[in-house]
């Protein structure tokens, strides 16, 4: 089998992940690192980003693994001027001027461009997509976490005596379980949510920033908030990784019979999941253009199959 | 628009699902049933199905419903002459043939065939390969139930004083929380499933009558099986449904990070969520067809946006 010859570009906490992960992959070769720096703390050979057209022939793939903010809207384009690209970009309203300007993009160089992977969007909203297609008479909801909130947890970390904090967003028990029954149906977001806040501090401070908390607009006010103060061991060794995850709940009604569709992820580690989509669907992308296809997909309109090493016949018999 | 014209072959519990949910879709109309029966209890109109020939010109899309032990094997690939067809063909180790046969009837016709439909095989399929090319280093495991097992449900009733009876299949408990741990690895169908029997008998039997059911070997022998004695009321107001459901959990390691995916049906009527699946995917089968294509598709190879009555941009906007 000849192996997709794939590249990363940006080197965070994503681009890591995609580097770790392709040596799982029996169909995929890493050929380097894209980056503005000079020098990565990695044995994979490192380039200069502003040579990428230097490498055209030797890359098939590039793992857009840049940031959502700024950097993909403006450079994604120019990167599928080279070879197929797979991205993660996860401005849920933008997503439909990015794919258009991908397409143009990756259609005029003969590419194909696979948008907004991972999994919200991607893996979330292909089952937002199965689930309102199989039950026409429906009540849909999303909910999200356990996660890390990195904005809440810099709100936490900015009161006065607080050392260490995390704040974790996750669905009510009692939300999911009324979404699973399909009477969820006008609850909000403050509703179906609560954060829970694990903190280190002093004992002598501890009522007054629970209080802080508590009060502080916008952040955790309507919201069930759960507060622990916890030691710092603690903290450090059960407190440090990035979990998250959520729930796609669909409920439909066919004429008196209640059906639920739940779709969960429960991740360790949202990077290397994340991580794992953009390599599934960069594999779609390859295969895509291998069969004539050009121009920006979203995971919407990539079949199954394309996402797995495992050739069609073999899933056929092995999973269908 | 204009609607996609549906014809329905074969008036058993799936066929009458289909018959109801048509009327759900905003893009489809029921032009008539095929049977083998002159008449029918309803007011959709009747032909005799040796004579579906002379219906190919207001015919789009034909839903199999038949039975898949010798119905579907012997008659659907005639049926892919006349018009696209979907089927819930769902003897899996059979279903690559079955493609094979379906693929060229369809090709030699210009028409698209989408065959084994349903939600397993068909959306625990669809999970079964997302799961796996998400995760590269996992295990997988399929749970099926609570749901009605007919063969077993069937040997309670044999059983000297039983009046009515039915049994569930249903997942342990301890084995879907070993499954999400990625720790049930070595397991059988034994250990991951029980069995929950219902039974209506006269209070003097019932001893007799559990032992009976406990010591049945091949059908309770080796599981772990429930025992509820109950009045006939009760059974008749909770146990005359056709419920079924089950869970694709998939768990992996990406380098210390464990990761969980799990999709879950919860069905009060089975037969109703197999015809949703296979409605929504006789809709993908006229939309390839429209696109150009022709042949036998899997639910592997369907791209989810096609099930969806609802444009792509819209989908995208909304759900991506």
């Amino acid at each position: 089998m000849t192996k997709i010859r794939a590249a990363i570009v940006g080197y965070g906490n994503l681009g890591k992940s995609v580097e770790k992960l392709i040596t799982q992959q029996p169909d995929m070769e890493l050929v380097g690192i894209f980056s503005r720096r000079d020098t990565l703390d990695t044995d994979t050979p490192v380039f200069n980003v502003a040579e990428v057209e230097k490498h055209t022939d030797d890359v098939d793939l590039l793992f857009l693994c840049m940031g959502s903010a700024t950097d993909i809207p403006e450079q994604a384009p120019g990167f599928a001027a080279f070879a197929c690209t797979v991205d993660t970009y996860d401005n849920h309203r933008d997503i439909p001027r990015h794919r258009q300007v991908m397409d143009e993009a990756a259609r005029a160089a003969g590419n194909v461009a696979v948008v907004a992977t991972g999994w919200d969007p991607g893996m979330f909203s292909i089952n937002r997509v199965y689930g309102a297609a199989l039950l026409a008479d429906r009540q849909q909801h999303t909910f999200w976490g356990p996660g890390l909130s990195q904005g809440h947890s810099d709100a936490l970390r900015r009161i006065d005596g607080v050392q260490k904090a995390v704040q974790y967003t996750l669905p009510s028990e009692e939300a999911l379980e009324k979404a699973r029954r399909g009477e969820a149906g006008g609850l909000t977001g403050k509703q179906t949510h609560k954060r829970q806040c694990f903190v280190v501090a002093p004992e002598s401070e501890h009522e007054r920033i629970e209080n802080e908390i508590r009060t502080m607009a916008d952040y955790f006010v309507g919201y069930e908030v759960e507060v622990n103060f916890i030691d710092e061991a603690t903290f450090d060794s059960e407190h440090t990784g990035m979990p998250h995850g959520g729930h796609v709940i669909t409920t439909g009604d066919t004429g008196g019979f209640h059906h639920t569709v739940e779709y969960t992820l429960k991740l360790d580690r949202n990077p290397d999941f994340t991580a794992s989509s953009q390599i599934a669907f960069g594999r779609a992308a390859y295969r895509l253009k291998e069969a004539g296809q050009t121009g920006a997909f979203t995971v919407l309109e990539v079949a199954p199959y394309l996402l797995s090493p495992t050739p069609l016949d073999d899933l056929i018999a092995r999973d269908v």
